[in-house]
């Protein structure tokens, strides 16, 4: 708290009128960038309803996010680090992917009811799709001069399409059972 | 490196001995959990040379490092948190990850040779599959009561045979341009 309040330019008196602990600091942070990249998804989507527009959207807002925005990693990253320790804080990142999954999963469901998705769990899919997006953007954060955000945008977007396409599975899946 | 020594029930002497510094100590806990993973993907895959079972190997390995293991997302978190502000430790990383793919993309080159998976950039493929696995690690991780390692596997295995099944892709996909 002390070195967050000097970083700051603030009186650790005032920091501790706003923020009763580190833990109450590091949950604000990790409100004000999902409220940020939100923002950036909804901008992305505009008006549309449509299932397939709304999802490129999620994959367009979220990799910029990890592009343009370095300190929402910062904050994830930080924020995970405390979760291994910290039962409330780990609480807390749960409840945020649960609800994260359940929002992308509404949106497949939206597209399995329009006829465009093959019939899919819809929060195994969110799962799925939150995945590839967090996976994706740790590459795109952690490796910026390997990857350029338009080529990794299409490969989101050919994967998550991929994985709702209606149709037959690769044979090499089901040819080889586990094992 | 005062508090490692004392955790570690070890002098500051021999610490810096063996370490010069704390960047040192992260990136050789980089390499022991990164080796404890191979092996454990080697193990899970055998003798095989089969591209498919080769990358359902790759996918149960990693999935039950992250269940089993729970030193091993620890350590990435912390060098993540570190290579934001260490150049070096970033080099590493994006050395680490650039293998990875390749590795990865070893195993789909074969998969396409034997005309098992449709022709996709190796390279490319090996970011997709990499981003799903961290992902879904990461769930597993973070939210262990949500996830039980056998659906979460079986799920990422759906997942990395229907980005690389051959075959027409989804409507949803093609018939949306982006925007």
């Amino acid at each position: 708290m002390k070195k967050v309040a000097r970083e700051a330019g603030l009186s650790q008196g005032i920091l501790h009128y706003y923020f009763t602990d580190k833990r109450a600091i590091l949950v604000a942070a990790l409100e004000r960038v999902m409220a940020d990249l939100h923002q950036r998804v909804a901008r992305e989507a505009g008006s549309t309803r449509d299932a397939g527009r709304r999802l490129r959207a999620l994959v367009a807002g979220c990799l910029t996010q990890a592009t343009e925005a370095r300190e929402f990693w910062l904050v994830f990253v930080e924020f995970w680090g405390q979760t291994l320790h910290d039962r409330r804080l780990a609480d807390i990142n749960a409840e945020l992917y649960a609800r994260i999954r359940r929002l992308v999963g509404g949106i497949v469901a939206h597209g399995i009811r329009a006829g465009r998705f093959r019939r899919v769990d819809p929060e195994e899919a969110g799962a799925v799709i939150l995945a590839l997006v967090d996976g994706l953007s740790l590459q795109l954060t952690f490796d910026p001069q390997r990857f350029e955000l338009g080529a990794t945008r299409r490969l989101g977007e050919d994967a998550v399409f991929r994985y709702l396409a209606r149709g037959p599975r690769s044979r090499g899946s089901s040819r080889n059972p586990s094992g």
